[in-house]
């Protein structure tokens, strides 16, 4: 991935990077290791609390969804140049992991998981395709509606 | 892995691979990287619909629910093949991830894993046998019952 | 990691490492490969059955989940000590993803997740800390309230 055009792609979308993500006592926002770098599961937040609270097919809408998804995506990648330095050292996302807090009878996860993987994918260009799991679950920390885990394949 | 005798314990088994899943505009099937091959979560699919949509506990049997699991480990062989050109570069399979759509009082996940586990072992042998998460969610894409995640150490 | 000082450390704790989980038929509790070591998922055990079956939110109280985490990562560090022969292979904690049975109200999966986080912290030093994703499902294998799987980074 070329830093530069992944910034400019950025602007082109109205977008900014987020602040990165602090380093928390009992976890780390990435760890690099082994060819890898591993971001923390990153769940959508606007000015210290959860975008669009709730579960999907009860309280909160799939626009809501999706934007939060692609909010998700977008601190995962400000965590992951702060982590490398820059996303020159991005070789590839190689899995992203999509929970969507939803009613048992929502089942278009794959809809909003695309509000992150599309962004992933305009941001990073072909380096940004991925496999991709993403499934429905019971409830997420601090109420929020999606969190998304991003692993990256890195170069020393 | 050898390919030949893989295919044929398929075989044996009165088992074909489906067709590889199709590469999708936002994500991909499956992404080799670093030495590992990551294969996008699979719902068990038959003629373009989820087979035995539904919950275990619920609307689905712990029958179909291990025939499900089965299905979508065959589906992920395929799509691994389909990547790699031949089992002979699965190195290892290291992973196997196992969400089963559940009703809150449903806790035989492992059983309904075990489909998926028996399979990937029957066909590779002892290169098939992996560490394995299985946990119970409150839906899938498409009311699947089963998706399954599957990560294995290849060669170059 | 010094294997003899995280012993120690464990031992300052008033802890033991429990017997190690014992190979299963279907899957292995570690598979070691690429650098890395891939943990099964687990869940706290005392005396053959679930510690403190249920869900948190409902049937499970908050310091029951922490013990629960705590107690799984003690299981997992002593599955990997077992398949690595010695801590001193350890180079670092990577991922840990944490699954919590949830009441859908529930939304304090992290504070459950520290337990975990804590103790690799606790005895491995800066090698433990991680990366981390922590949601909320449905239920879990036997009942249990907590399942996590481990990633390791390792030495050969």
């Amino acid at each position: 991935v070329n830093d530069e055009e992944a910034l400019e792609r950025l602007a082109e979308l109205g977008l900014e990077l987020p602040p990165p993500p602090k380093a928390l006592a009992v976890y780390v926002p990435v760890v690099v290791a082994g060819g890898f770098a591993f971001v923390a599961g990153q769940v959508a937040m606007q000015e210290g609390s959860p975008l669009y609270p709730g579960r999907l097919g009860a309280d909160v809408t799939l626009e809501q969804g999706v934007e939060a998804a692609r909010r998700c995506a977008l601190q995962a990648l400000s965590a992951l140049r702060e982590a490398l330095g820059s996303f020159d050292r991005i070789d590839r996302i190689v899995k992203l992991d999509v929970f969507v807090a939803s009613d048992p009878r929502f089942t278009d996860q794959p809809k909003v998981a695309n509000g992150a993987s599309e962004l992933l994918a305009a941001v990073l260009g072909d380096s940004g395709s991925h496999a991709r799991v993403a499934v429905g679950v019971a409830s997420l920390p601090l109420g929020a509606c999606v969190e998304i885990a991003v692993t990256a394949a890195v170069r020393a």
